[in-house]
């Protein structure tokens, strides 16, 4: 049976091999007479699945070793405020704000230290990424924090900011949800990263956080223990049981990114070239076609969230309609922003945008 | 291929038809194309799941129409802070200590709230329950909190305290983690209740929270709004996304709580009458061997986790690993006890436990 191409914007399509393994693994892991959803997080079993997830996203990503993978819960929005309370020391932190996802942030880290916009684009609607240069940056922010990836506006930060070439002391810190390995990540510009799992990664309900160790171990006081990094450092995520089933799925992911080739490249190379090389495609269609439209500055396009419009809205339930038909799924666009948004994440092939292409061509002719 | 028995005091044992059916259903759920990991959680499939396992579960347990039932996530140990958060007001709390989960509570409430520790039997070791004609309740509690079952003591409040009846107006709020869907709920007694999924009901990495309505909207100003009861009810538990695997996993085994059936009985009463059997005939035989030993109240002895002794601590390796040998896995006690554990949840059937008996037997023959 052939599978159709599901666009979600997460939680988002997963490999099929990974689904396979896990479906086959189901009953019985290894031999061990246990699914793993049914293993203590304390066995020796459980405990192999998390090292060998984290030793391979350590790989993937090239994780210095004084940085510390944290399996959490609760999401990218739980975990704006689990930032600051872990971070900000009750002190400033400056936040870019560059869409939807950066503007929650500000709401939730206000509640526990003083937030300074440093720069936003909301003036135009959210299509670009503010000039670096412009940034007003604090002189004594605990951090500055960006969404380096807006999954609703669909607007990505390609090259991460230098900040101290921009004279700011404070370490980054990038909520990158919906582009984490998808790419790799600059760990000379980058003191924290999280985000959910729910895009690339794995299914809803486990979050990652990547942090540099010399930020552990200033929580303030009413952190909850179960959210406080250092705790969770200290008892390599098992301070409360983890979200067991989450991390194994992870895991067959990132030896499925590790299996990727793509001509010479292997792993996240693969990967990214093939991210690359679909997103084009798509951009190059739309840009051409004289009836579909993306409003994002081209330089900050994202790879992995393509919103874009029909010349009339009236047309767009037809459009769905149409797409449904096909295998197309979960095209519809944020209720913010309307249109459609198709997202690509890693497990998207190229014959599903290929596919996409060909829907919308056909459309368009039909209704141009 | 015959599974081993699995005694894990959580994440534990699921019904082996739960497993076969989440399998069968990996790669395609009722003709969607998707898994249910790859399902947006605003689309129309995942929604129909999650409104049929709240339908389900408020049917098992009978929730009255003023509760709401809330998917949250960061288990037990993070609703330690989450409660305090939304229902202290700042002010006092009562607290009855009846091991180590409890203690935990204390610990995390006393961040937000002024703890009142109203009762504890701290000084037999955890293997009672204070008399609830002896907790000293406060005049102004916002809540009593209490954990029903301690899942590592082995201690189980099998009729709750009346407050009423006890003289104090507040509200009481059960920790039900390690025995939620083993027995009824009398929700005259209770205004919250609130568990993680690894023990009955499904993967970790969900929590649930049944709170009466009127007992919403009170959270503090620094409560994260991903923990925010009240946002959390008004949004249908998806203001974040989400853990949409374990709320599927949960509404199978809801589903297969209600097809049980012993004797005339069915649903939620044929799943007590076989643990009150499974827990009846261990703790029948270890009290008559003379060999092994429970050291927990009668009138306090949880159905669910089953705390034993060997004579000496010397033999407990060997036990386990014959344990092992057997197919009868995951009986090591909790570090801070000692000893065994025998958990017998919902998903242990009376056979596992009839195997377990005839291992105790033949092991004491050989060592006694």
């Amino acid at each position: 049976m052939k599978r159709p191409f599901n666009f979600s914007a997460g939680p988002a399509a997963l490999p099929e091999e990974v689904l396979q393994q896990a479906a086959s693994e189901m009953l019985d892991w290894h031999g061990s007479g246990m699914s793993v959803m049914e293993m203590s997080h304390r066995g020796k079993e459980f405990i192999s699945i998390a090292r060998q997830a984290e030793a391979d996203l350590r790989d993937i990503l090239s994780i210095p070793a004084d940085y510390k993978v944290l399996f959490m819960q609760g999401g990218a929005l739980a975990e704006n405020a689990i930032l600051p309370l872990n971070l900000s020391r009750g002190g400033v932190a400056d936040y870019v704000v560059t869409g939807s996802w950066s503007q929650k942030s500000t709401k939730e880290a206000r509640k526990f230290c003083q937030v300074h916009v440093a720069a936003t684009n909301e003036a135009d609607a959210f299509t670009s990424v503010p000039d670096y240069e412009q940034w007003q940056l604090s002189d004594d922010a605990a951090y500055v924090h960006v969404c380096s990836n807006e999954t609703i506006h669909g607007v990505e930060m390609h090259e991460l900011p230098d900040l101290a070439a921009l004279g700011s002391k404070a370490p980054l810190v990038i909520d990158c949800s919906s582009h984490i390995a998808s790419r790799p990540i600059d760990w000379s510009r980058v003191a924290v990263a999280y985000g959910g799992a729910q895009k690339n990664i794995g299914p809803a309900g486990l979050t990652l956080v990547i942090i540099r160790e010399d930020l552990l171990g200033h929580a303030l006081p009413i952190t909850p223990s179960a959210f406080d990094y250092q705790i969770v450092a200290d008892n390599e995520s098992m301070y409360n049981t983890p979200p067991t089933y989450a991390i194994y799925l992870a895991g067959l992911v990132f030896q499925w990114i590790k299996r990727q080739t793509e001509g010479e490249l292997t792993g996240l190379a693969a990967i990214e070239a093939r991210n690359v090389a679909k997103a084009a495609m798509l951009y190059d269609y739309i840009d051409q076609s004289g009836f579909y439209s993306n409003r994002v500055a081209h330089n900050a396009r994202s790879r992995m969230n393509i919103p874009f419009f029909l010349p009339q809205d009236s047309l767009n339930e037809s459009f769905l309609a149409g797409a449904q038909a096909r295998g197309l799924l979960q095209l519809k666009g944020h209720k913010s922003v309307g249109g459609m948004r198709a997202s690509l994440y890693n497990a998207m092939p190229l014959a599903g945008v290929e596919a996409l292409i060909d829907y919308l061509k056909d459309f368009a002719q039909r209704h141009g």
